[in-house]
């Protein structure tokens, strides 16, 4: 049976015959209580501990964007990074939480258990540390349009897209997909009605996701200036701390061993322990497979090797991995690596023929390869005892394959719909863009009153930033 | 009942009887001793881990305290942070964890356990796996005084401090509340003589012990140079970098996930995975409701939102919600967290009023919100089946929050006369302070004969450093 | 009996009997499965945990390099820490594994488990989970020769030695001690032929392979461009950045606890957990004590407190600490840790004295203190009940003392032999070393075509680029 990412409420006895079920050995009447809760136990910790890691993953984007832009613009990346979990947070607490994995309405989205208190049921993993491993998932959904949009995104635009994000738009595809009760659900040949569609950890569900708005915004917010030459030609605006951007991408590493491991949202059985270690293992291939060929594809296309497109080689296969990382052998892991490396590099043309200036690349690492992880599923899935669900290439039919078509269609119709009724809105109203000016100067002195780097470049006479933003000088430093 | 943060000494009998306690199906003399066993493997690893992400935050606090300072300063600065970690651990390990846990005198002081060595008793936690958890927590209460004293103190005068804290300021208040024999004990209605002074994971006990500290220093060290103007109005000194100080910040969010959680001390039961979840979710909320209202404070009184305010709401709240973490719904957490940043604000204003220079803000974020967390148990705290230990607000009376009054008085006093002792002592003999050729040139050149960043910084020639520091030029960059 | 690091492959009998064994109560047929599996949990558990925070060394080991070399060098820095360890990834997932744990070949070499798949067997910890924690091990000793051969290597040269020393070198060695099977095993008095080597988390088995290889690759390579004088005398390159390589110390210390704790390979007993507590606290204090040892040695030296030499202090302290700190008391940790710090020191000197240069010190601390703290086994070892592997100052005799030269020398012959193959074979045919050109402009410009800080070094004219390097211009930064 596929695994559900539905709220863990397993009473004791089900705990107990789960145990049971695995060594085959006794009733589940037999079982020791003192065993099930020690199953309860082991769950919570896992849950919580790849809470944190993911949770760390926060940091990994922001200094991954931090490295991959000009130092002008610090301040405001550093702030919209950390800001952008804080808001997730206090929304998902509030409202988003239940908008996902409250009561159904029609399949389509959850209708209570907002503003979640301390709900305590004997028997099950609590229901606060089921929040927490979901809150750092929208944070992360949330935090991969910033480097889209960043360098010259207003910050109060950032902020009210970070509330919109976590407060609907994502709760409803989880609500689709993982509560259990949605329309779009995991594939399940025992369920009547249920859709078929597989994502284990994410790849469209939260990548996609994150990665259409990052789509929609760049492309509504426009290039950055000198993003494209006078006759049309993309020009790279090179990132100011090559260190900076590689410690994001180990910390993203890092974060992902919580993101895919935790996934399985339990760890209190054999079952669990082997699942576990193979979606550990598979995630490392997937990593380590993107960036040997994101590598030789940058050194085939430009004569040498490209540190940047290598960085995010190791993404576009961690992202690509995440769908079926639970449900691939160790070789076929690598295969969807090997393909995740190139298509970034691909994808990140098609970027710059569209002309739209995505500074991080979050759309060809989170959309295209999240979209690609979530088809090789398709492909290349081989669950054990469970025949319905074989990818093409695994024996199985297209079934599986066109149920992953269609999930990915329909979550990013969803996606894209709202984020264009989103950011067009705020277009329309408190705008998009800062001035030129601004964008000139810095969107730290614009937005911020601040420089990052007082060493490297000096905060200007207050006439000067009068002058250039027509904005009053505020802030730290004065 | 009130948890305890005594050394974990429980027999298997106990053991195995909390564990039938909370399923409630069985005698305490049918439990297989091996679930019992189970129970110290999981109490224990859960202790060991969230030390590991404990110790991390030595890491954080490094960072912000470099990001929000002058590269000049930088060696001394991430000197500083490693070191008085290593102190304290050799210290503690010889001296302080003695004091703080050994056989009481009084209920002052402990009296023996000095030099520990490998303890192992069956049924029971490993010792050192908690002197482990304690040492880490003894290095975080020394590490916070290392910011509000930057930039000018000399580099012996900090060791000297650090083992000073380590060896007998911060024990004897653990003692006093920690150790089960303090005389400012966790309250707890079955034991006649307790007095009722609550603190989860150390609001007061580790926060303010490092503030108190931090206040008494900055305050004889006196302000850096530049730092008031001759008209006496405070003038921003920027820091060096935006982003150092924002991964500071996240690394310290993540230790805070092994600082609160950890502080369960024990995950064998339905009962510590319960805390523990409500704990991991208060600490989150407080921590973005903190960044919020700092980031809107900071915007209503400049005109902007600020990043060095906000990243000091994360860490106000985070300091807030620790004393009761444990103790209070996600929306009590809520409430903490949002005093908690303007708070830090408000009391920032308080310290440039004094005149002390703090230049990351120490006071106002690990003494006052280390007060005011320490003070709101009072208020708020819900402590399930346990009708003696609830706050104000919470349905119970004063009780409560006069406890807490008198443990903030006390501890501070002890604090404040203690640290003035020593910081009075090292200036009166070796002198607290670097001259102020030193101060101008850089602390890295004075006192470690070498500069962070060679390529902002050119190292000076001998002859200038020995004429700006009367001290010979040596060291690595020769 | 000393622990083997071999696949954890006990049926579900023997678990249960290792359960029973350390409670004593009940015979091992009637244990319930059950708790059985908890074990397989557990253990599991530990090993995947601890696996992630070794991996996290990556970042560690990568931030110190940096922080110890020059900023026009920083593209290349960080490209080899990220790639080697994807290449470690790919090669020892194909064949590295397999030569280090497959059927045993006369003890010298494994034969068979390449390209491993998803090998479950109940009742056992995962074989993937064995392999992740042992791939980041093999990533380790790879990283280590990064730092050695810094600032002057070809960046196809060092993919080749990354293949080389992945594939063969270091699973080999691992076959001879933690295989089980190999020539060079633990002690086990139990077992006829076993030769007493004993290296519980890899001081010699990772840091001193790495070492070994620091030190032919960097004598094979000849010094940086400046680093002796006209006369000889070795002259000092800044780093250039103090913050980055404490961030780096930082760093691996943390995943230390990774490292030496989770060698225990397992933790479900009351056994497990003293000696994980042991390891995690002797871990620690040997890191403390080489931190202040090193630093009072720099002070001694030069007059001053220097931040690098303290830096390394820690690493050698841990390095050292990793073979014993299961078999030492925290006494003997402190004393290992004291001894590796000036030891770090004067193995400096040598290193000078041979004019051969170390950007970051790799050999003085992976391969001089690896060595120290193996041989610190043979003086310091205390194992419990184990009469045949004590130490020479813990009452045993030289045996174990001799085993443990025995151990370094052979695998210093190994290593060393194959290092200056590989190394001399890379020389003679694409060439160890880029172009003095290259060298002077910087490796990222030479090899990557971008520049790391563009905010410090604009990117230069591609004419100039090409006048100097004889290459065509490409890459990022264009």
């Amino acid at each position: 049976m596929v695994k559900r990412r539905m709220k863990l409420m397993l009473g004791v006895g089900a705990l107990a015959g789960l145990l049971i079920g695995t060594t085959g050995t006794s009733f589940a009447q037999e079982i020791d209580p003192a065993i099930a809760e020690m199953g309860v136990v082991t769950d919570t910790m896992w849950l919580l501990l790849t809470a944190f890691l993911v949770f760390f993953m926060q940091a990994g984007f922001a200094l991954i964007e931090a490295g991959s832009t000009r130092s002008k613009n610090m301040i405001n990346i550093m702030f919209k990074n950390l800001i952008d979990f804080c808001i997730a947070a206090l929304v998902f607490w509030m409202i988003g939480w239940g908008f996902a994995y409250g009561a159904s309405a029609g399949g389509f989205i959850g209708t209570d258990q907002f503003f979640i208190g301390d709900m305590r049921e004997a028997g099950s993993v609590p229901t606060l540390a089921s929040w927490l491993f979901q809150v750092v998932f929208a944070g992360t959904a949330a935090t991969i349009v910033s480097g889209a949009m960043a360098e010259r995104t207003r910050f109060s635009a950032y902020l009210i897209y970070s509330v919109v994000i976590s407060l609907i738009i994502y709760p409803v595809v989880v609500h689709w997909v993982w509560s259990g009760a949605g329309w779009l659900n995991d594939y399940d040949p025992a369920t009547t009605g249920d859709f078929g569609f597989t994502d284990f950890a994410g790849s469209t569900i939260v990548h996609s996701v994150g990665g259409w708005a990052a789509l929609i915004g760049a492309w509504l917010l426009g290039p950055r200036m000198g993003r494209f030459g006078p006759d049309g030609k993309p020009r790279e605006i090179p990132g100011h701390s090559a260190a900076l951007a590689t410690l994001g991408v180990f910390t993203l590493w890092l974060g992902w061993y919580g993101f895919n491991p935790g996934s399985q949202l339990a760890f209190k059985s054999q079952g669990d322990a082997d699942a576990i270690a193979l979606v550990a293992v598979t995630t490392t291939l997937a990593a380590a497979a993107g960036a040997v060929s994101a590598m030789i594809a940058s050194w085939i296309k430009t004569g040498k090797p490209e540190l940047g497109v290598t960085l995010n080689g190791v993404l576009a296969g961690l992202v690509a991995i995440t769908a079926g990382c639970a449900y691939m052998r160790p070789i076929d892991a690598v295969i969807v690596g090997l393909v995740a490396g190139p298509l970034y590099l691909i994808s990140t043309g098609w970027m710059e023929s569209l002309k739209i200036d995505d500074p991080v690349g979050a759309v060809p690492v989170h959309l295209v390869n999240g979209v690609w992880g979530t088809l090789a599923v398709g492909l290349f899935a081989t669950i054990p005892g469970n025949t319905g669900t074989v990818g093409l290439f695994a024996g199985g039919g297209a079934q599986l394959l066109i149920a992953q078509i269609v999930g990915v269609l329909a979550i990013g119709a969803w996606c894209a719909v709202t984020s264009f009724i989103l950011f067009f809105s705020i277009k329309r109203t408190i705008g998009l863009r800062v001035s030129a000016e601004e964008e000139e100067l810095g969107l730290d002195i614009g937005e911020h009153g601040a420089v990052a780097y007082p060493d490297i470049h000096k905060m200007p006479e207050p006439e000067m930033i009068r002058a250039a933003t027509g904005k009053p000088v505020t802030g730290t430093a004065k």
